[in-house]
């Protein structure tokens, strides 16, 4: 399926969605409104039908729309209905989370393979993973195709990292560690920081 | 300073905002334009300068943004110019990368205490906590008065310890656990889900 291009700021609330839906398919719920799924989501029903309006009309006046079939769509756009293989680089306390993490099932992604540069590391296991050696790192990642990395080392080694990861062909980014990457363009970074959702929440809170 | 109240939607983006202008501050750069700061963050424009307008005349025509009166600004209407105590659930490998985490300093926030319900981790040190006992949360949290709570436990056991935390007078709670937390109105929940930034990604990624 062809879509128009969206914009990047309602791309970024479609895993939200897919997310809420999905917890309320596991709840026996097959339909939803704007209205719903706006609280559900902490958004108002008129972005929502504006967000969804982008990808065609899914929503029938009066009787809602079906979350089976809204599911299905926003999988395809997001293209996670197939499953993609990631390389993790990082093999501490927060790469041995990852590797363990209940919520990759079902949602288009997997580890498959994992990297540090330890020599006390490597060679043990990680979950269902050997840890390799980040030396033969660049070759591994190139000959698997690999397109997606996560990186969980430290913020000193992490743009070393990244611009390793980009020689081997990755496209697409996600970082925990705390500091920006300076890499060429085409390359897709997200950084995940529990501090940006801190500040969200003490928005509220007042002082 | 009083503000009007703000949408979720754009105080959400607020803390994106803070980080790259951080960035962009530790690099030396004292002046942007929206132009600028939409390319770093990966906005338009027009949506900086509508998001910040919300806040009054940040910035003058042609002369930019003023970089430090900027943070400035965010971080007071984030109420970030304080710091906030967080109590911690959770010391597993992901409790353990948080407690050591590199991004907190100088953003608002300290971790300031750490829970667990597992006998051979209690009075354990973590960074430099002690791991307490999840029985004594409820009134330990109360006592210290903290009203934000991190919950890296399992995705089985992350709803009981949200009640309990309810029941301590917290109000804002960040879980790491992948399911959805069903609580009283007036708790603010966010989740910290690296699948929502990996759907992100795919989406440029195609087939």
């Amino acid at each position: 399926m062809v879509y128009a291009q969206i914009p990047d700021i309602i791309v970024g609330r479609l895993p939200r969605y897919l997310q809420v839906l999905t917890w309320m398919l596991s709840d026996g719920i097959q339909t939803t409104s704007s209205q719903d799924l706006g609280e559900r989501i902490g958004i108002s029903a008129a972005q929502i039908r504006k967000d969804l309006s982008q990808f065609g009309e899914f929503g029938k006046q009066g009787t809602g729309y079906s979350i089976p079939f809204l599911v299905n769509q926003i999988q395809a756009i997001l293209n996670v209905k197939q499953v993609w293989n990631i390389a993790l680089i990082g093999a501490g306390d927060l790469g041995h989370a990852i590797a363990r993490y209940q919520g990759f099932a079902n949602r288009g992604f997997r580890i498959a393979m994992v990297f540090d540069i330890d020599q006390n590391k490597i060679g043990r296991e990680i979950g269902e993973f050997i840890i390799q050696d980040i030396a033969a790192m660049v070759e591994t990642i190139r000959s698997a195709d690999i397109k997606i990395a996560m990186i969980t080392v430290t913020a000193q080694s992490a743009q070393g990292v990244a611009e390793k990861l980009v020689e081997a062909g990755i496209k697409s980014i996600l970082t925990y560690a705390p500091v920006p990457l300076k890499l060429p363009p085409g390359i897709f970074i997200q950084y995940i920081d529990p501090i940006i959702q801190l500040q969200h929440m003490t928005y509220y809170l007042g002082n």
